[in-house]
């Protein structure tokens, strides 16, 4: 695995760092070429900024050894918390090939976490650092900065949404966290962590899920799922292996991957008990919680919602339980004759998160798997559970995101974040998908991103990423990427129709820059340039048969290109862009 | 190239016929293997029924032979309309390769137009036929020969939408015809078509756009493409050549394309005059408008409510016209100083339409390019046109569609949707995408099927699909195989939202096949049977590193099985599936 290589494939992106306040994010730049005009000057572009998920793998002054992790970024901050202790590691199931590393845990009585912070009125540099990341606008500068007379960024300003504010301050980010509307992930024990914010009136995040299972995988092709996965652009990544060396594999993604993790804790309760789910107890899965958070995991999904008396609506189903946690409790509870111990112990499990700050993502292990079965008892059973569980989890200061479907048809979407609002008093919503069909085999990082832009615009703050592997096989790298970019699109979209401040800016510098046949820029400022680029030299590869040595795109040719007809039309009519005559490269849609 | 391989890859598939009343329609049928029971018996499962457009090429019987043509099944349906007359051909620019064809026109002051028999109350054989092509509902005998007594579909039952009217009957079709909510797009030149509907009220039809441009493809290639969209499922065809051979093509194309097929004119008159837009004129057009309504095109795109007034309004946009025909005629009314001819000679476009029976598609010429340009004066402005152009159509007994956008973010689609419906008296929508981004390019696929799926639920008729290559290249037949399956996804989501009375049955069919582990009825029951199988097979291929021979799937193995779970909570509470006990595979999604 050549990871300079994957990081390092576009000259026109690098990583940039911007300092305000106590906080120094960073950022990827895309340069733009020039405009070229028609009296033989040029119009510089200016860069456009755009949020990274990359970490140091994308910073040049990098050592790029996987077995020496990340920088770590929160050290000094979390040394300053009060109320912490070193603690020796409890007994692990690998030797840490990193070494022996301090864990540190709260002392007795105290909550380090962000929720007990912002409920405190205290601004942590994790709050301040989301708030400035999270700023596009202001990182793009066109706040104050622009004016109509500046003429490369005219049609910025003139295209920009009326009414937008424009600035995300550190308080606003206090007060999202405070009230439980959003959340930071971020382990004490995961110093590598650049923090993100996870919360319906910030940018839409999407996760991408990895791991091994126990047919197929390996710490390698882990590591580079999540490699890839950081490439291009995932917020968060959840590992859900269940296959061999599930300690081993976490601790190098961990010391490795710049964005929360997240796990299942279940997976690995399963593993120690040999894969007997009637033999899970509450005191193997309090150790392993206990393991993971001093790993530094930050957020668990914790199947508690899963109550006994929603089974009976679960095996009624067209596809009873399809989310494995789910299923696994449900044995688990029918084996035993008694409620979820998961939900019999959340208080025990909350004092647990509390001491690291891990956050919570309440499992929907009663999800649909089947448009037959969206928006049923079992369900909504669960969900109602899931808010009673997050307002419990926050009274201890622990913070909540609450998980959701799964397959819902178009019209029945809604209901889902409306009754998740309203039940988990707008707890964070992270959902898979859904996915709005159940017939997109082979394609369902479609049918998946389809209802993901519509919950993300109506308020879902997290995506969890489907790939076209989807009900077929476990996916892998080539699948991540696939994944990755169908549900940033998705993001993207809800960002745009949320109003995002800023959000529009890259696609005001993507349409300008085919207004004015700056190929390359279109390139660069595309989710996967390299992909983009593939595509466009195979055109040019097309038209390369007409021998002309002419400039002129595969699609339609000089007479047929709309783009074109429009800077004529524009010169006509009072509005001329002024390009120089042999602007090369045609672009249009037809 | 291999038609029959292409067609035949699916033994599970097959072409039938099912008669009813005076007609005969072909559908694909899939079978799926029976249900294994744990007491050694087996259950069989009934074969689902699914919408095909593939035509002849996808019965066995078929000579295969592209230079034969498709079978004539309308043949004797047009000879029994009354006054039409046998014409010479016009002089065509190419020498007919299918030889000598009598060539159909109206009499005198006659309009065969399914539009005018619905007036008339007349209900036509193709009404007929597509009111049979609809219901799946009673296709798949839903309606009344399912009982709960009987055990292999009393899932679908117990599932299935309450309050849908599962009867689509000709009359109703006649009605909706009638009133300008539907169109059968169908030549009466155009004999080898099998009849399709496009209105609000039906099944969402997608478009598939092929074609070549100066720079790239051969007549081969564009038949290639033309098989491989019906072959995946494309409802419309659009030849959108501008290079050479643009009359040949179209001939090679219609003689062998059993679904509607549409064009823009303006494209080979614009060649016809040599490229320069300033040269086009009323009488040039005409020709190859009758020129192209005597081969047999079914719809034309006509750019007609381009008028002067809105120039203005696009000349001031971010990406200014990026609709081909748009900028054409912008760049002929700017040159002229004039109204755009097509507006003024309406009246004259219509008689030739209804001599023929092609139906309009109105352009949208000023739709939007980018987000910043959606939803504008230029663009509304337009639309309103397209209202009163609609209206004179209908007047003068010519089926009419209406082209929308393009670029629109989320939140600002519906009131396309709203206002197209208001101001065209609900003629069907036809929309392109809506991309809801600017920044997808390589996905772009993706990001129009997002909105797609969105303005389908809402009521667009027909979406015209977007490639991978969409802004980067002309698209080649892989590429629209990936654009078609997109928006079958995309136009099978809107289906399901609307409750199209059986669009569900399908999704039940595949989530009762995941649940009891039958994968070869999950491959086959999807919209690429061939890619579902090869992403299965490398699954397969990766679990077998176990090397334990066990069958097991890649995703999870055997203890991390959902829906193997779900089998056991399903017999302990009294819902039992009774599998047998070792039926290999297993299915899940995490």
């Amino acid at each position: 695995m050549d990871i300079r290589k994957l990081f390092f494939d576009n000259p026109a992106r690098r990583r940039i760092y911007v300092r305000k306040g106590n906080v120094e994010v960073a950022l990827a730049e895309v340069n733009l070429s020039p405009t070229r005009l028609r009296d033989g000057t040029s119009r510089p572009n200016s860069p456009v900024r755009i949020y990274d998920t990359s970490g140091a793998w994308f910073d040049e002054s990098f050592h790029f050894d996987p077995s020496r992790g990340l920088p770590k970024l929160r050290s000094d901050w979390i040394q300053k918390r009060k109320g912490l202790e070193i603690v020796s590691q409890t007994e692990s199931s690998h030797k840490n090939p990193f070494g022996e590393r301090k864990i540190l845990r709260a002392a007795k009585g105290v909550s380090p976490t962000q929720l007990w912070y912002a409920k405190q009125g205290i601004i942590t540099p994790e709050m301040e650092y989301v708030a400035l990341r999270e700023n596009l606008a202001f990182l793009n500068g066109i706040e104050n900065k622009i004016s109509v007379s500046s003429p490369q960024n005219s049609l910025f300003l003139q295209h920009s949404l009326p009414g937008q504010s424009v600035e995300i301050t550190p308080e606003f980010v206090r007060s999202e966290i405070a009230c439980g509307r959003a959340i930071i992930p971020a382990n004490i024990n995961h110093a590598e962590l650049e923090p993100a914010i996870i919360g319906r009136n910030f940018l839409v995040k999407i996760n991408t899920n990895i791991g091994n299972s126990p047919m197929a995988s390996s710490i390698e092709e882990e590591m580079e799922k999540m490699l890839w996965a950081i490439k291009w652009g995932s917020d968060t990544l959840m590992d859900l292996s269940t296959g061999k060396d599930i300690s081993l594999t976490r601790e190098w993604i961990i010391r490795n991957c710049p964005t929360p993790v997240g796990t299942v804790p279940l997976y690995q309760a399963l593993e120690k008990v040999g894969g007997i789910a009637e033999d899970l107890s509450w005191e193997t899965y309090r150790d392993v919680l206990i393991e993971q958070a001093e790993q530094g995991v930050d957020y668990f999904t914790i199947h508690a919602g899963v109550l006994r008396e929603f089974l009976p609506f679960a095996a009624a189903r067209m596809a009873g339980i399809v989310s494995r946690g789910g299923a696994i409790m449900a044995k688990w509870i029918l084996a035993h004759e008694r409620e979820n111990f998961l939900f019999e112990h959340w208080d025990d499990i909350c004092d647990i998160m509390a001491s690291y700050d891990v956050a919570f993502s309440i499992g929907d292990g009663l999800r649909p798997g089947a448009i037959a079965d969206a928006n049923d008892k079992a369900q909504f059973g669960e969900l109602k559970v899931q808010g009673e569980l997050a307002r419990r989890a926050r009274e201890k200061n622990v913070q909540v995101m609450c998980e959701g479907p799964g397959h819902v048809p178009m019209q029945m979407i809604k209901a889902n974040m409306e009754n998740q609002s309203a039940w988990c008093d707008d707890a964070p919503f992270y959902t898979l998908g859904p996915l709005v069909s159940d017939i997109g085999a082979g394609y369902d990082h479609i049918t998946a991103a389809i209802g993901a832009a519509q919950i993300g615009w109506y308020g879902t703050a997290m995506l969890c990423y489907v790939t076209p592997k989807e009900h077929l096989a476990l996916p892998m790298r080539d699948d991540v990427r696939e994944g990755v970019v169908a549900f940033k699109i998705a993001a993207h979209a809800a960002d745009l129709a949320k109003g995002h401040p800023g959000a529009q800016y890259r696609d005001n510098a993507m349409s300008l820059a085919r207004a004015e046949f700056r190929w390359n820029d279109q390139i660069n400022l595309s989710f996967d340039p390299g992909r983009a680029k593939a595509f466009r030299a195979r055109g040019d590869a097309e038209f390369s048969r007409d021998n002309s040595g002419a400039h002129h795109c595969s699609m339609c040719g000089p007479r047929f290109c709309s783009m074109r007809a429009s800077l004529e039309i524009k010169d006509k009519l009072g509005n001329p862009m002024n390009l120089e005559e042999d602007t090369p490269g045609l672009s249009c849609d037809i």
